[in-house]
């Protein structure tokens, strides 16, 4: 047996992902793209060795009581895929807040997939290890992938066409910028889990999201090839949008933002109207992901902090995909 | 000719009006039902004479300059309409801030349309009245009537079948509260006119919107008859949720919240969960109103104060109709 260490960096999407089509194996209803975040990662160190009498999880230097996201279904899955039985245990460091709409879940089971399938003695490419991951997490899929990415979302119905790809990688558009301002390191209260489904169910607008979410992406994808960023960034800002409208009608209504998140997206639409080119994307929490361009990220930092509910920022690069960093074989 | 006074109530709808079929004669793409708020009113005094050279509009105490309401063409359309010539003094006065989303133009409007049609020597039924209101300002034909009251959005092109009517008059219900907590008193920068017009050509949800509405109004109506304050509540803060979800859906999104509309909202939110019954509701501005019922005025106006965005709650019950405060002939 081996123990094996990868990192992954979380994902920020432009075009989102809400709704499952399967809910056991995490088959989306639509297609989504996403920003893999240099300066958003966690490192995760897997190893599965007969000394354990049970799987442990160590997240950020606590021990994992209460299993929200499942984790533990997900060192069983590679197990299983694996043909062991050695207990795991598992260790995990995010450089971020957890929990908070940054995407750990994302960053965090694309490593543990990368490091555990290692651990496990398997041997898979990107295409399979994003399959995997997308079933411990839906945008963990996303996380496996470099720089630009799509996880699409496929149409069989065992999800073997359900993974994620890179448009481009991190290289082809270096300018691009993600700054995460925290506004709030609190848990939220309804995980995007549960929302999903309540959304697919429930929210009369579910029908308009997905007829015109095929539009963002495909223009999306355009705005990235062709490094239109004006384009990527509106599109993006409205896509998210209509997400957090879907959140709002669901019943019952599942409302992310905080007073600050608020704050920070008037804050970005007067920038634009003073000519600085800045988008807002925000996910399954409060924070606010601003979208620049790199000759912008000093100005548009500075008038961040300013605000009185941003306590910092995190500035993001197109990064890497999920890495193995190290293995030990004993 | 002569001079006339006249009050009304502005109403805060509990289904929203968003969205128009006809613009030049404000004929809506769905009915709406609201309450008339005893505790908002307007009072407004018109007067025709050979005097006056031109039409002067005076609203709390300031000389109407720029006539974002096109009140100077309601105030033509009466006249029309009453076959006369003679220019117009007109003088209103809010107790609220106006334009800040508490439906001035509502309370404003149909406090015109009485006291000048009054003062052009027509004699107007509250079905006629509400009819020529609309024109002025579509949600000023609900300000018309008594209590809780509909406004159908009719059938007919010449919108002579879309008009406001009372569901129940004010004393069926006076157990019913509204609580406005002002948060802010700037004007805002989209008028709502503008924005329905967005909506209804941009927003990919209208039509889900419209597929929905129809229950909505049902399920108010007759909550509203049976006075059943938890379906009315949850179905008004639903309803207004998928407005405003409509609303940032919109090219270019129209965002109405401000920090503070969202700090209020969590706290309605964190009331009910604590076992008090309050709903909150929200039009085109960041104003928050919060349904209650009387034994929980207190309690509830108590927490509002205690934010920290709230500046002051105005409170509301049931209101009267628009009505004729008095005549002075010449």
């Amino acid at each position: 047996m081996a123990k094996a260490t990868a990192t992954a960096n979380a994902n920020i999407a432009l075009v989102k992902y809400w709704g499952k089509r399967d809910d056991a194996l995490i088959l989306p209803q639509n297609s989504s793209i996403s920003m893999s975040c240099d300066g958003l990662s966690t490192t995760t160190t897997a190893e599965f060795s007969e000394k354990y009498r049970s799987d442990t999880i160590v997240i950020n230097d606590e021990e994992l009581k209460k299993d929200e996201k499942n984790i533990l279904g997900h060192i069983e899955r590679i197990r299983k895929l694996a043909g062991i039985q050695e207990k795991a245990k598992v260790v995990s460091e995010s450089n971020f807040p957890v929990a908070a709409g940054l995407a750990s879940s994302a960053s965090g089971l694309a490593a543990l997939t990368v490091a555990a399938a290692e651990a496990a003695g398997l041997s898979l490419h990107e295409k399979e290890l994003g399959i995997l991951a997308r079933q411990g997490s839906g945008s963990a899929s996303r996380s496996i992938c470099e720089g630009f990415v799509e996880w699409h979302k496929g149409v069989m119905p065992d999800g073997s066409d359900s993974f994620a790809e890179s448009i481009v990688r991190k290289n082809y558009w270096p300018e691009f910028r993600m700054i995460a301002t925290i506004v709030s390191t609190e848990k939220k209260k309804t995980g995007s889990r549960a929302g999903m489904k309540q959304t697919v169910e429930t929210c009369p607008f579910y029908g308009g999201w997905l007829r015109t979410v095929e539009d963002d992406l495909n223009i999306i994808r355009k705005g990235i090839r062709s490094r239109d960023f004006a384009l990527v960034g509106s599109t993006a800002e409205a896509n998210c949008l209509k997400m957090h409208a879907l959140m709002m009608t669901t019943k019952p209504a599942i409302l992310y933002w905080i007073p600050e998140t608020v704050e920070v997206m008037h804050a970005v639409m007067a920038m634009r109207e003073q000519g600085i080119e800045a988008y807002f994307t925000i996910d399954g929490g409060p924070q606010v992901k601003v979208m620049c361009l790199q000759k912008d990220e000093r100005e548009i930092t500075k008038r961040l902090l300013r605000l009185k509910g941003v306590q910092k920022t995190i500035l993001c690069k197109p990064g890497d995909g999920a890495k193995l960093v190290n293995k030990h074989l004993f």
